[in-house]
């Protein structure tokens, strides 16, 4: 029986920290060693958040920083912190370099410090870090992960985008073509004040945004080179659901006329085998999935369509952004790093239906 | 003054039967003569919607069935009928030819009969009459429109599309390819009663549906070559969003590379040329239109923005599915037909904001 | 044919205040003289709401502050200011003592100077002037409030609770205990950004608030002792509802056992007869009303129901409560000050059904 | 280490028996052996409900009916039926008097045949089982649900209502009048396809229903007399709320007047006292409880507030209708009967926060 992971949690009490300590309480191999927040300094995580069962007895309690002896005491550190503050922790706090790190902010995502610059707008304070970080996707980057020290868990788009596109550009196909038209939930956006995401705003409302360049446009560029080799510009816009939590990324990839009349069987067996040993991935031959069929859940749902008339193959793919989107992925990175089951923690079957 | 138009409405239940209701019991020049519904029978509109502002005493009182002196009284029929139907109703009922009629429903939006077959999958049964309607889109057929003794109102989605693009068309750019990504409101659907419209099953939810080709495409590529004279095939593909009311539709245009600086810039004088004298439209230079600008309002507003990197022009487009996409748009009609002001009973500033 | 009322407003960019520019826009005998707000100071309205039917051109413009002159120029002045902002507008900005004003701000709800530090916690600074203001709920104040030069118009809790209530007590029953519980939609907190108006926070919740005495109460006891002579201490908690707009307040009257068989029809005669005059007003003698049947209206519908076992009066009493519950009912009020038809600019029938 | 259960369940594919499927899926002791459904005969859950985890390779598949043998191969038979079913289930298939059941359903939770009739306007088919039931509500019933074969889980309303009241009435508070308001999401109606249950009709919208006497009555004031010895009337008004899960429990209790200072906190010590070893119970002496707080939890939440100006204990208290209200609570209930820790299977941090 496999010993108890000891983590630090940096950034607990937002909304991806809160789901993270959540997989955590129920993850067999788990220990929360410290977490801190500095909103909630001082407070208990069951005082905070009445939603986690916890008698309140021996609850966690939010630190305001964490001390030097505490990255002593752990194995692992996850970051939930918003964008420039991950690196400026590492920086400041981490100087064993063998401490197992899982950034889930944005920092490390990028690989080269000029396209980080581009995409981000400053540079990268510690560059010669960002080839040391997997690119923590473990559908495509398994093997790559399970013996990594640092990861830096992908962004909720690109998780929904690249998990939609991997097999289709695996295969050899070379769309002439790849538009993306997404659509978020509201905690994409955090807990953030702002007048836009009052429920007065938002409650029944939608709209797109960052039309002219999404940050998450460089990360994918990057990783569909990986995939395929190819220098694909992709056409990208984001826009905001009336819902709490979920992705559904439209990806619509032009292929050239004159497919043989099987095209999208062979499409959707290529899906399946590329991921027939990923339990979280699910291949819908027909019908659409649906943000409920995912909410609460570690899953990446895809759908597969081909309009012949506009040699159209259109595929969906959903997530929970908080979950297979962030701290859900981050706890399967966990799980490889530490040579656990891919699915210990992650078994949840989700709220709707 | 005006006199009164003396006003029919077959169908007036449903949720376009009912905003229709709704605004001509505050036009101005309007006589709702009779209304038939055969779900509420002889009930009293103020019994069925106590939404409507109305003392009870002199309701009007759903019909089962118009009867034949009805038709003789009335200067204009409004059909609020599902597919299929409002061609039985004309069949069976109309004798007078001169009686002016707005379709709301599918059944005349389409001029050539085999293309109606083609999208809508039977014969049209009186196919001799398709060539009398006017399509009813008074930004671009106003003239038209007011000659006309017959209308078929536009669908909900080609409406927020062909506002979309008509001046793009006009101004005679041709982009290489034009793809649509729609969203809409549940009410879309009508009341129907099943499974997938339950509030249990929309909450918090967002799929895609019909994406290897919707009815609407053929309607859209009719109107799109009148505009430019090209033969476009459009790939559109619409999605279900958790609100009640509202169209958002995000076009992709992509155009050649290598254009001037200021090439956001035309477009946005061209798009205000073309619309300057249609007070329904608004124009977007920055920022984008959100659905809850719309809800409760006749308006179409509509955002443009250029992605150079990919050269993809994205227009924004968002309509209330239930106004402009239908009742809203049916009264603009009968305003022009009868010669009154564009805007009569059409004043709503909205809901939300 | 009347002349137009020029109109200040104070506050002009709230959701309220917002509320009152698209009701008097559409006002056949109003002129919008200036408005004010502090936030979108030199902005016009068409700009900051693009709900509002516009063509931009002529479009009304936020002013930082009204100037002495422009309080010269109008024949009413809104107020709509957060509580404690009222009076300290009027006393350090009012000088003609023949100004009509309508304060939709909670300042002057409450007639005597002790009760109002009581439920509002501070002095008042204009005390003086607490008698000359008439309550303005028109369908029990109407004679007062046509003669009057000074209006309060009450809290949207009082407006749906007084209406409900009023018929009863004036009718002699004397119920032994008044216990409400009322349920608001969140912009009944305004445009406040904090984390429990967040979309997230509120998106599928609903709780109680200020169980143990809400600052209404003082203006409804008052109000109840007007009606009917009594010291009644209600016992009053408000929720909220993750909806935008409405108030539905269920209010429980505990009467005598033994009533005659025909008790509820007599309380619906009662109701039927005190609103026989009152348009706004509906009484639903079988069925409830639903908060659908009232969003985006001036209506209060009330459903009166019977428990017999318990011998509980059960009166549901819905609202908007930006329109009956603010806006709509401030322009009721100066419909009634100037001799107008009470429903002018009033006549919208609603967004759902 | 404890042997699986043997699980059949009649009736799994509504929302009550999806929501057993999932957590039964994850419990340690757990094996469902069958599950009926008329629906979805024949169809395996993970092609019906996407939303759980299953790779489809052994998934379980829905039996139209049971068999004879499948009743032989199991320990417990959960039964998730509609009103009158489950009589009719048990007289007509179940001939071993030993097997454990677990009705979720409404048939056995009256004991007195009289009383059944009345709340429910039939004879019941066995009355003679009545008295075999326990009342399956396991912070109050704990040690006679170990000892049970035959468990009537209770309603949700009354789940929610007797956790609120337990304490007060054991400890002796002999309230005046029980007046209870409650709210419950639409999931509570089950997924009928009605126009109520539309989305376009319940969508920012709420109202009462049911107000002159609802079943649950019945049901309550039996348990209330089983703690209390008292034979209260309590005055319940349910109403719908436009979110999918949860109810809200506001329940009004006037006490005598002239109560000690600290009235409140000896309540507050009453509630925790008797819920110590209730892991799933949480008492707030300071702040309410929300609905967010409890949606994919088995917990419920009481938060109590003492209006001293009118001698009212309010205590509000709050459960997700589809988990503590029904499929969570029959699996505590299973877990008592089965000698295993309380908890099991039923550790979920929920969807919110």
């Amino acid at each position: 029986m496999n010993e108890k992971i000891n983590i630090g949690i940096i950034g607990g009490s937002g909304y991806t920290g809160l789901e993270l300590v959540k997989i955590l309480k129920k993850h067999k191999y788990s220990n929360i060693n410290f977490l801190t927040s500095r909103t909630y300094k001082n407070k208990s995580i069951a005082e905070v958040f009445p939603s986690i069962l916890d008698d309140g007895k021996n609850s966690l309690v939010f630190k305001g920083e964490a001390s030097k002896s505490d990255y002593g005491n752990i194995d692992l550190l996850f970051l939930c912190l918003p964008p420039h503050s991950s690196m400026e922790h590492i920086k400041n706090n981490i100087h064993n370099k063998n401490l197992k790190i899982i950034d889930i902010g944005s920092d490390f995502r990028i690989n080269d410090p000029a396209s980080y610059k581009l995409w981000y707008g400053t540079d990268h304070t510690i560059p010669e870090l960002l080839k040391d970080f997997v690119y923590g996707l473990p559908e495509i980057n398994r093997e790559l992960i399970k013996k990594s020290t640092y990861v830096a868990n992908p962004g909720c788009y690109p998780t929904s985008i690249l998990l939609g596109l991997a097999p289709l550009l695996e295969s050899g196909q070379k769309p002439d073509n790849i538009s993306i038209d997404s659509k978020s939930g509201v905690s994409g956006a955090g807990r953030k004040l702002k007048e836009p995401y009052l429920f007065g705003s938002m409650d029944n409302n939608f709209y797109a945004y960052s039309p002219e360049g999404h940050r998450h446009i460089g990360e994918m560029e990057q990783e569909i080179k990986k995939i395929s080799g190819l220098d694909y510009k992709i056409d990208f816009t984001p826009h905001l659901l009336p819902v709490s939590r979920g992705i559904f990324s439209s990806i619509y990839c032009k292929v050239a006329e004159g497919q043989p009349e099987d095209f999208k069987e062979k499409i959707v067996r290529d899906y399946s085998d590329f991921y027939k040993n990923s339990i979280f991935v699910k291949i819908f031959a027909d019908g659409i999935p649906q943000i409920k069929d995912v909410v609460g859940t570690n899953r990446c749902l895809i759908g597969i369509n081909y309009d012949k008339r506009t040699s159209t193959l259109k595929i969906f793919s959903v997530i929970d952004n908080l979950l297979k989107g962030a701290a859900g992925q981050a706890v399967q990175n966990m799980n490889l790093m530490f040579g656990l089951e891919e699915s210990e923690g992650l078994e949840s079957n989700g709220l709707y239906s």
